[in-house]
């Protein structure tokens, strides 16, 4: 039976499980447990009555929508069928210079991306250090790349949870001659703590930013996601691809999830509350240390297999988790889980440390 | 103002006409009248309570219902956000090629995405003769192309309506290194009369048929297409694209649709009725020519200039029709219309003939 590549891939787990999918309970993607926002599902339903019609390819409505939202021009915002679609075309722009340095351990699909293209990948591993810093993971891009080369940056990034500050990557919107960042969990950062990089947009036209409605609003199976960069750019990507990528109920979802102001706060107030309480409790467990987060999971290095306990949560508990064995630098050694409920997660401490104990 | 790339590009026409989208009649997308089946929407509506779970990427569920469909491998068949976005891939493949011998006049989108991965395109002009074939334009592609080449027709033909015979093409899958047909408008056929060629995909490795939901089951909106081709290609292409291009929506309406034969019979039914009355009452109008079309529409040339006629009906009677100006072969004496319900279509002879005689 084939590993899934991807958190997401339910009908693998709920196959060792030996129940159906939605018997299970799915801390291996990252996704708002508070569920669509029913302003959501309504938009969604009343868009039924248009899908008769194509999409205008310019997408006016959806862009002057986000541009309000993020306080930018409409010319600088592409939206996409997921941010996945995006960060195919930006591999194929990254995939043009000499070298595309990417943070290390990263999520799967940017070697897809980057490899479709051709891409020459310099990984650069995080430095998970012992001692004081060691739930911080250090920064590790060189200071003097290769001239003409990428970056590609998840920030706040995965699986680790780190958060880099904008001062930090300031520096490399001067030193590299394109820089991708992923900012598809940004969105569970509050306003005074999030560090998007969208309002350098305008002075930068080399910096380019991904994000995505899909997991702060639980809406990975519609596909609506957005870049943001310089205008030029994007034409040219749209050039690259089909003219209607987004279909027009993601397009209705997106307008009514932006003035969701009231899921937008409770979501804010769950994290902040659940994520430190499954923190402390993990922590507490002999044998695991989780890794400080500023996103909606937590990395936790484990001294047992990771993959035994995957499967024991499995099939004891019905409860999916992230293995880390996609992420060769992490391996067994370590494993990802989502921040739920908190009545899930005191489920999830209550079935891992009965299992480590065991 | 800019005019749109594509027929349905509403907001453009609405505009003209000093009305709302709603108010138009649209003969310029060649969209199935009778509307999205309401199991379908059905299926939609349903499928909104599992948003917040990733679709399979290899979208098992999906590929078995069309395999069953067209009683083939489900490995030969890689669903896809519109068959426009599998177009792409299959003109990445047809740009690695010396040419590719495109049929003209054709869809705009054949060109973006050809010249989106550098492919020399090789124009091969449909030949409207005068005389006893005016209506039945031959078939232009040579019959010795350049070594290494590759083929991208669209069967039945768009804008003219011409169907090729499966036997008309089989010696071209001999000649082209890689031929790629775009059947989007094949499900208007009945199946005593339909010449698509998926069951040679399982001979022919250089055969790929490109196919598509939005016309049968009018659902521009919400994007859904597939490919037919050797399994091995269909790897390729889903390295080269994002994992979850399909969202889950589509995939339920896909279901729901295959399944609904009462509404594809009833499409059969209208459609054999009101293409023919509609062909006969323009060809009675002087200065008219309307193509015999195994299609859902008809490419008509006219005396007068069409562009000034799409103008007049559309401000006169809020009337979209599809000019040809993004057809160079063809420019203003032609357009292209839709067949809609009869008495839509009554509607718009009359008013054709009311602006033409004035």
């Amino acid at each position: 039976m084939n590993r899934p590549q991807h958190g997401g891939n339910l009908n693998w787990a709920a196959r060792i499980a030996g129940c159906p999918v939605s018997a299970l309970t799915d801390f291996s993607a990252s996704i708002n447990p508070l569920g669509t926002p029913p302003s959501v599902i309504e938009a969604i339903i009343n868009g039924t009555s248009r899908l008769f019609v194509y999409p205008d390819p310019a997408y006016p409505e959806l862009r002057s929508h986000l541009a309000r939202h993020h306080a930018i021009a409409p010319e600088s915002i592409l939206p996409g069928n997921g941010s996945a679609e995006l960060l195919t075309w930006a591999s194929r722009e990254l995939a043009q210079h000499n070298f595309t340095y990417l943070v290390t351990p990263a999520f799967g699909d940017y070697f897809r991306a980057l490899n479709a293209f051709g891409g020459n990948i310099l990984p650069c591993c995080l430095n998970f250090s012992k001692g004081e810093s060691q739930f911080a993971p250090t920064i590790p891009v060189s200071m003097s790349p290769h001239p003409q080369s990428g970056l590609l940056l998840n920030n706040p990034h995965n699986p680790t949870g780190k958060l880099w500050t904008k001062r930090e990557i300031l520096p490399y919107l001067e030193q590299f001659d394109l820089v991708v960042i992923d900012e598809a969990f940004m969105d569970f950062l509050t306003p005074n703590r999030e560090q998007s990089l969208i309002p350098m947009v305008a002075d930068y036209p080399n910096l380019v930013i991904l994000r995505s409605l899909t997991k702060f609003y639980s809406l990975p199976g519609l596909r609506i996601g957005y870049a943001i960069a310089h205008p030029d750019r994007l034409k040219r990507w749209q050039q690259w691809r089909d003219p209607w990528s987004v279909n027009v109920l993601a397009a209705a979802a997106t307008a009514a999830a932006l003035q969701d102001k009231e899921f937008q706060q409770r979501t804010w107030n769950w994290l902040a509350q659940a994520r430190s309480r499954l923190f402390r409790q993990l922590r507490a467990i002999p044998g695991l240390q989780p890794y400080e987060s500023a996103a909606n999971y937590l990395l936790v290095k484990t001294e047992k297999s990771a993959t035994k306990l995957q499967e024991k949560l499995l099939r004891d508990n019905r409860i999916v988790i992230r293995d880390c064995l996609s992420f060769p630098e992490l391996g067994d050694r370590y494993f990802r889980i989502a921040v739920r409920t908190p009545e899930e997660n005191d489920r999830l401490v209550k079935a891992i440390s009965f299992i480590l104990q065991h």
